[in-house]
């Protein structure tokens, strides 16, 4: 499908067309409205077909081109200030390939792994046990954003060089987490791209990696609203890039007795007015180990397409957030449950 | 079972007993103690049987006294501020009898109605058709908390009475809130006394409910934390009422698409730290009827007991909190929903 | 002047009429709008005169009214939902009096005293010593709201009565709060009724204190907004109480190094919104005695029109709140600095 | 002065020397710790100097050696996770030099231009209306962080040259914001580099700021604790970089009256925490014009060391925050009142 990326795109108005309809009745439609002096952008999705229409449309009524152009099924004007994003823009729901495996609606995909790749034993430990226990990506910090200038930082190229030993060692595609944009020739054959919460409005960053080939993981920043975060997923897709991946993993709030609120509301919002494949990070919204699991639970039934799931071969000894990381076997037991549950809600998990 | 109530408690140890001691054990075992100066409470659950060692326990060493007595299982000091709703001093779940209905772990109770008691026909006509699809218990507010001194503030006595008829129409067991300590003996009929949000930390209506023989709902205030919550409800249990139910029903953060954030972490949390059933209000979290299904599958998923759903004859033309009411064939759905989870979970609903 | 309290102030008009108009001037103009079917309310006060015009405004044009009526200064609607609390309704500044001592624009007081009210001795010493440092009121605690069941709640009947003493000890005008409107007959002789944050949106008592002659302080809720707040003040005024003075004194966020994060934008806001008196209680906000003197600093020099400062014969033994009193001496130093500010500001303190 | 970047330093031990001591009796006390093993690191002020002992302290007793050293003042364990940024570590007060400008305890400087540089005309405009008023740097932005990728991007490479005209125009020494590290050449002539709200957490842009010889102006991200602010600090001064100036621009709370919820607290607990200058951008925080002035002076009241203040030839047309932005003249008409009240505090304006 064409995505949108102009200055005018701020008002523009939505056509959805009636299933089967001819290709040349489309394009009269097309060159009608474009005599009209509009721009036009044509997004033929697998159900649903849409025509936009881009310009001055104060004067125009989207009612009556609905009602006099039985092709139409109807039409909306889009007032959101996210477009490309939005589900009126683009009503089938967004598939993102990762390496081998499709993540969106009717499915259901675990990321798992450590917080950061400490060592080649660690990562591909952890590979094999999460591989085998129903993961579909593996995760592992390489650059590591800390609080503070003196904790560990990550093992930088060499964390990336060992997740991707990992990655061929099981097969599973990789994600890790992108600090600042001249990192980006580091991350050819990472598989997905995750912008962390921090970087959420690092708004150069998000333009760079709108203009790769690679699928993104953005996750919300922990004070942005639900809002801010189809905007900063409209400044990747805007560059050309439709294929991001939505994160909710809590946010900040007055409550103390978790690390932060973890905001299931957000989900289905997401859902509803966006086409993008939305997760969730339990393990970050709790900061500790235990709620993982009924937060899991509750990420399924929520609607979420996913989990990004902590896990360490040994967390006790873990060099970051080893607090809130399952250990192999707990994560093992924990997939079993959620293969129950996403089965429940009809999804493929694998 | 008995609950404390005494400003000594700040400084508790609990000795959690072997399944099957003899009575006359345990009598040996407090008789030991009391001779050292503490005073003791015995606690018999059903499971659980508990001793706990009041005084200034600074001397005492917890662990020698669990070892050499070979009817403990373990002790531990209760350093958390709450004490009666404390699971270390009473291990067993709590159930709440509402009229003939019972909530806590193993079972999942609905509360639904709408916001405002409006006339009899209309909470009639409710009653009988929120009980049709399944739930346990009639909710309708008679005095209404607004914001703004002249919005609706309820029918006041006569909502009561309405509420009443439609119990009687029904047969089932009725909450409604309560604003202040006076209003008291106009809920002599009332089967669950509701202390609203806004209420949460108006320690003196806490107090007099605590003297009631009635069960009590109470919400979570919009911006206090589970301790703070957990501390509310110990003003209840330590004046003596152990009837006391938990709701979660969102919290005020920087969000503006939904009118508060659920925070569903806190459900497992309480569960956790209390003995206390822990219900859900999706309806006043998200603020609109579009989130109610979603967030109640949720709830079910994270180990709720129970959900308070708003729901109405005629949404549109509600008094009060009308977008975010179910009208009643969409309740009728979400129970059919939810039905089915609560069984998959392995618990009973009616 | 007249307040005003009606469901149906909700759609109403404000003409504020040139300064000077005579009396019978003003009746013409009253007759003229009330024969057009609408309610008027007069509000007369020492520097404007204003008209309101209740009823069903949606085709009255306030612009041709203002223009066609000489006596007309300007003309507005007031589509806030406070009405009797907005400065649009009434434009001069409310004066309130509390015993000899008159609060608001123009004049700076100081209201100060220990959290709570512990013996005779320490609230005489205290009352004393800070009216020797110019504090114009005397705060004490009888009824103390706690989180913990289990904390100190005050002297309560007995805390009242030493405060009584020490008013006519000190001849100072005496402040406490209230919590809940049964404690109302035991406030006969004190000089202004506080309601305090938790209360902020106890609507019953807010309707009882409204019903009062005495002054009251209402303090912002920790989590309510400044909408919120006005509104509440709505409450007491709406019922016949214009006395009414607004106390800012932090609102929860998810800062930690202070107890709360003292808003002090709201004291602008509020004196440009609203026509009451707003002060600032930096002890509660900060939470820590060190950061008093330049909160207080801060809120003379934003405007507010006095401060409420805990201080505390002993702050180190104090029953309650210790960490954020100022001991005497030290309230004497920052009095002195206060006064050179309040006297650079051009207002008057004693 | 010498500032320290080292993995060990998470424990070090400060000892403030008396003052006067003369080099040699410093020089043998610093051999006599490090013959114990320790790394010393020596801190010369002109009011104190400290000698900060690194390395294993366990089993140091920070008292003996303060008590058997007579050259020390006092001596204290450094527990707070900053520590280049800490005063326990640099006693004195950082001025910080902007040009021909110095930033710090003693002066008050107020910082003032437009949000964003739109034209030559424009700025040197207001450069030359503002350094009248009393403005000490000139601000105009040339790479906006917007929220939305459709909204005005700031003119970038062309909105420096602008400003870096308007400098030669006026003389004034010019703030900008960067937004990321490759931008870093194009800030050669920029005396102040500005690290916004939304990187104060981007560590890598702090690290690349933290080794350029040029001042870094880093706002407090808007949802950022007072302690994770430090932490930003410490990562550029950390790097090598001591010339940093902290600003409050306001937090993200519930309240919407505000755009953000300034928090002068933090003015007050940043200059007792650190030695590092600090100064506060009401316009940012209220996010409307008319808090400004009331705001500024709460700002110069609570000990900050100066203000950053939007100011626009033309509000109305502002392509960005014009809402919040002084004309000349209002700006001028504070600068006065501005001036009155930094001679009362016993600062330095000009």
């Amino acid at each position: 499908m064409t995505y949108l990326c102009t200055e005018r795109m701020e008002v523009i108005m939505v056509f959805v067309l009636k299933p089967g309809v001819p290709r040349e009745k489309i394009d009269r439609f097309i060159r009608k409205i474009e005599a009209d002096g509009f721009s036009t952008i044509l997004s033929t999705g697998t159900e649903h077909t849409v025509v936009c229409l881009i310009g001055n449309t104060a004067k125009v009524d989207v009612d009556f081109i609905a009602q006099t152009n039985d092709i139409v099924e109807y039409g909306r004007r889009v007032t959101e200030p996210y477009k490309a994003v939005n589900r009126a823009v683009h009503p089938d729901d967004t598939l993102v390939r990762v390496g081998n495996v499709v993540i969106g609606e009717g499915f259901f995909r675990v990321i798992s792994g450590p917080c950061s790749v400490e060592s080649e034993e660690q990562i591909i430990e952890v590979a094999r046990s999460v591989k085998k226990s129903g993961a579909a990506l593996l995760r592992g910090g390489a650059f590591k954003p800390r609080t503070s200038p003196y904790s560990f930082q990550g093992l930088n190229e060499t964390g990336i060089k060992l997740l991707l030993a990992a990655k061929k060692e099981s097969g599973m595609p990789v994600v890790t987490e992108i600090m600042n944009q001249t990192q980006l020739p580091l991350f050819e054959e990472v598989d997905l791209i995750q912008v962390g919460a921090r970087n959420m409005q690092n708004f150069d960053l998000l333009r760079e990696v709108g203009r790769c080939k690679k699928p993104v993981l953005l996750k919300r920043g922990f004070s942005n609203t639900v809002e801010e975060f189809l905007m900063s997923a409209e400044y990747i897709v805007s560059e050309g890039n439709p294929q991001v991946i939505l994160c909710e993993r809590g946010i900040r709030t007055f409550e103390t007795m978790t690390r932060n609120t973890l905001d299931l509301s957000a989900v289905p919002l997401l859902k509803q007015k966006s086409h993008l494949p939305v997760i969730v990070d339990p393990s970050h919204a709790a900061g500790v180990r235990r709620l993982v699991p009924a937060l899991s639970r509750a990420a399924v039934a929520v609607g979420a397409d996913g989990l990004m799931i902590e896990s360490h071969n040994n967390p006790a000894e873990a060099l970051c957030d080893g607090a809130q990381s399952l250990d192999l076997s707990q994560f093992s037991l924990l997939m079993d449950d959620i293969r129950r549950r996403v089965s429940f809600e009809g999804k493929l998990m694998s």
